[in-house]
């Protein structure tokens, strides 16, 4: 059993990875009640907040606690840059049992301080307390200039559904990483896009400023799920084209088409942009693939075209914490 | 057992609670990826995140719902009263049991939106999932006018160490409740007062606008914890009178003092007030008494005065959730 830290030696270990910068925002960090945060005049905040529970979201025995750390934050930050904003700073909520405060906790801060910094996301605060497991709850600020934000609400029928990269590949890379004895496998893309998966936050942010998007969102519970919850919230329905699918590599159609349809995990944008706006849409935005796999259209609900041609509907069977027991 | 909910359906219950108002400076709340909230200008934004975890900061057979519901979104506004901001809108992370999904959640919501409705705090987002205990993560945003923060960097050598109400009521509370068998008994004031805090808001607010308190912090670990943290953070010593300390009501001598130092989730603040200041300050604020108990001095720890008339080293015993098991 490791020697348990009190409190505030905890908040210390946590904050000696992350040393404020200079020239910054957040006027003040870690230390006090609650952190201070100075947005620009003209910009907007956008807040969003995310669970990473052991046991649902991660397998401490699995998954290497740096990509624990780094997970965390960039699934809360693909959040912000669903918007077209830029994350900022983040508030983390940690809870840990004893055995996991030594060598897991340091794995784990040098997974998130990497994300931090990669992001340019600042850690403003938080709170640190014991538990059985480890559990982490995330609280990202982003900024936005006004009236730029892209909503879910924005689709219109007749406009064209876009994805970025490819879907399916973390799912896959899950199931290699299930399958596996011991440490992961960090040479294969599926397992490095399901443990270090790379929030869109540049393409969301030029997507939003060049008004490219006419709605957005991160395809974190699989697109079978997520694209509903789009389509809803616009009032529209959907069609979607399976042979025009950005499936992962390697597999049959078959399983390669399940994996793309319903695979979570993968934070992608799911975008829709209008006909007269889509010429001024590259094929690849900084290498990364967008592509047109469906368009949108009147009435409601999901539709996929089937082994016949003709359109079916979409059943949901992506990620849903309240559905599966546990991934 | 009860029938689960998906996550929409769950999302959607939350929200249900909580319609949003007409005049707002939350532009977006639940339902998009994330939300958007724009301060005034000249206004900062302060942000603080609260664990509230079944076994450690509640027990679902002793804590009734609607009062786990009041004191997770409380407990975090009080960090921003702390700092004399005023609590504005904020994200809750919510993971449940299927058990907890039917009655339970709608007392807890009930609940929370009574303190939401009283701190005129808006719910802005958040994340769900399935756990087996419930737990609960609170971030709130609220703003401060620049310049105006009272931070616990600011005590000097000198500053007379005040607290608001009553100290160790709330720890007092609990106790009786852990005591009783069945429901909690709502007619004794210090079960209320652990069941129900309120938060010092319009005080922290007003001594932060007329520059009265130079340093502040909430006390929610206990005095003996708390005061040694403002202390470490201005870099001064401090010495407490005892005698002075506004004790609960209706107990021996020693266990009421012991209460005072030591006892947790009060949300009483504690601050500093510079001598040449202090005629400023009025006994009571609102109804609320102000109480003097001590005084900063220079060099570091904090003391008390003794039996014998001298001072002694105050050793911490308040809450940390890292030295003790659970409360």
């Amino acid at each position: 059993m490791n020697d348990f830290p009190d409190e505030d030696a905890l908040v210390k270990e946590i904050a000696r990875h992350f040393l404020p910068s200079r020239e910054s925002k957040l006027r003040l960090g870690i230390g006090d009640d609650a952190a201070l945060w100075r947005p620009h005049p003209g910009f907007e905040s956008v807040l969003t907040s995310d669970w990473f529970l052991e046991g649902s979201h991660f397998l401490r025995e699995k998954h290497p606690p740096d990509s624990v750390g780094w997970k965390c934050l960039v699934r809360a930050a693909s959040d912000i840059s669903a918007m077209g904003g830029t994350p900022r700073c983040f508030l983390l909520n940690l809870a840990l049992p004893a055995v996991a405060t030594g060598k897991w906790l340091k794995g784990f801060l040098v997974g998130l301080r990497r994300a931090a910094k990669s992001l340019d996301c600042i850690l403003a605060g938080g709170d640190t307390t014991r538990s059985d497991r480890i559990l982490i709850s995330i609280t990202v600020l982003g900024e936005i200039r006004e009236g730029q934000e892209v909503l879910r609400s924005g689709a219109r029928s007749g406009d064209l559904l876009y994805v970025s990269g490819t879907l399916g590949a973390a799912e896959c890379g899950l199931r290699f990483l299930r399958k596996s004895a011991g440490r992961a496998n960090l040479k294969n893309a599926a397992v490095r896009k399901h443990l270090y998966p790379e929030p869109r936050v540049e393409l969301g942010r030029w997507l939003a400023e060049k008004k490219l998007a006419t709605a957005m969102m991160d395809i974190s519970d699989g697109l079978s799920t997520d694209l509903p919850r789009l389509c809803a919230a616009s009032g529209v329905g959907a069609l979607v084209e399976p042979e025009r699918l950005p499936v992962p590599r390697g597999l049959d159609r078959q399983s390669a088409l399940r994996l793309a349809l319903h695979g979570g995990d993968d934070y992608e944008l799911l975008f829709s942009v209008s006909p007269r706006r889509v010429s001024l849409l590259p094929e690849k935005f900084r290498g990364l693939r967008l592509t047109k796999i469906g368009e949108f259209a009147a009435g409601r609900g999901v539709r996929i075209i089937g082994k016949n041609g003709k359109p079916e509907t979409l059943r949901a069977a992506g990620w849903d914490p309240f559905r599966q027991k546990s991934r």
